[in-house]
């Protein structure tokens, strides 16, 4: 197998030049479902865990948070967030693993597209759990175990290069995958849907929405490759209420 | 495409023929999961929706419940199950679609992998809603998108007969599918996670689990093709609970 050296600048300048990075939260496809299951934020502390530029943050800010916190491991990232968004934001350079908050810290805790980098959900959940009040809520979005089990994360193609379907394997056998982003090799973790919603339940929490975001249907025609994004679940995104109270 | 002529009796033999069939509840993959997903049934009034043989009512049965009811629409089935089931089980041949009982009727209702033969599934979280008291449970199994998404139902192979991996195609356009079940062409609804999801908690249920099951580890090395199903989701098990009182 070819080896694919991963080149830090090259990553992240690529990544800067996605409709995501550029057009923030607009640019995204799954925005407008993530927005619908994102909770009223007048007046609660949030918390983004994998902040990336800060659009997320910046949402929070203008529609009423009092306060919040966004971690991100990539301090180039985070330098971009702190020159295009609110200074009221305040952004730690910190792993979404090595975060450390006090017990019952936030009302909101949001995180976009981080998770499936992390080996182990069911620590997220239990650290989102502590530092969550009661009734405090937890959205995120993350690629979908469809999407995540082969590893590739590409169609299967016939030998024309028409794609055939998007092929899945290996769903149950849960852990590292290698797969070609914007032409860099990148580890991500399959898990499986049972994983995602059970750790959350099996936590306190109480699932308020499951979604598999379907493209926006003003794109399907005019954005190459949109439509067959129909034919595969590319994201899931989960809203859950925390319905315990941490342990003091 | 060749035309497969559907044969009600030889498909009926050979269903009966399937070692779900000949064995029960320890002849089916899934049980010893959705055994452990299924509610407390003691002193409980509960309806099983496609019962077949009558397997999980008689379980109910054995397990204190007080009253059980199997609607099924074959009617070889439910003569079967009226043979070899306790005489307390009440059976009706009736489709799932047009069963009819009063509100507040139940309090648990059970299915297994009924529901992806019928088109609707909110009209059958409906009704279910209607007949469960609150905090009634309901608790059912179907075939995972995963598995009903491309249809055929069938991985997909390389040119020795090698399994490549499963297809996964059309999974957002939901609706009717054909597979070859015991060699008879069947029609199935293939729907995604989002909507089996989401119309449980639309109508008022809170979630209280999400499984796929996998394969028994016994199994695992001694029955043919075991193995294979670590690689691909066949099953979605949900257990919910009605939160909400129907009106009257």
């Amino acid at each position: 197998m070819k080896q694919i050296t991963y080149n830090k600048k090259t990553f992240f300048e690529k990544y800067s030049q996605m409709t995501r990075s550029i057009k923030g939260l607009e640019g995204a496809g799954e925005w407008k479902t993530l927005e619908k299951m994102l909770p009223n934020f007048k007046g609660k502390r949030v918390l983004d865990l994998g902040c990336g530029f800060g659009w997320h943050c910046q949402y929070t800010i203008e529609h009423g948070a009092v306060s919040v916190v966004g971690i991100d491991i990539s301090e180039k990232m985070l330098a971009v967030a702190k020159q295009k968004t609110s200074k009221e934001i305040k952004y730690i350079c910190e792993s979404i693993e090595n975060a450390k908050f006090p017990k019952n810290s936030f009302d909101v805790v949001i995180s976009s597209l981080a998770f499936h980098y992390l080996k182990s959900f069911n620590d997220i959940v239990k650290n989102v759990s502590m530092w969550l009040v009661k009734n405090g809520e937890f959205v995120f979005s993350v690629e979908h175990p469809v999407f995540t089990a082969y590893g590739t994360q590409d169609w299967y193609y016939d030998s024309d290069g028409k794609i055939l379907h998007f092929p899945v394997d290996n769903y149950f056998y849960e852990g590292k995958r290698e797969a070609i982003f914007l032409g860099e090799k990148v580890q991500k973790y399959h898990r499986t849907l049972t994983t995602y919603i059970n750790s959350l339940l099996q936590a306190g929490f109480e699932i308020t929405g499951v979604t598999e975001p379907q493209p926006d249907k003003t794109k399907l025609e005019t954005v190459k490759g949109m439509k067959d994004e129909l034919r595969r679940p590319m994201m899931l995104i989960v809203s859950a209420t925390k319905k315990i109270k941490t342990k003091k």
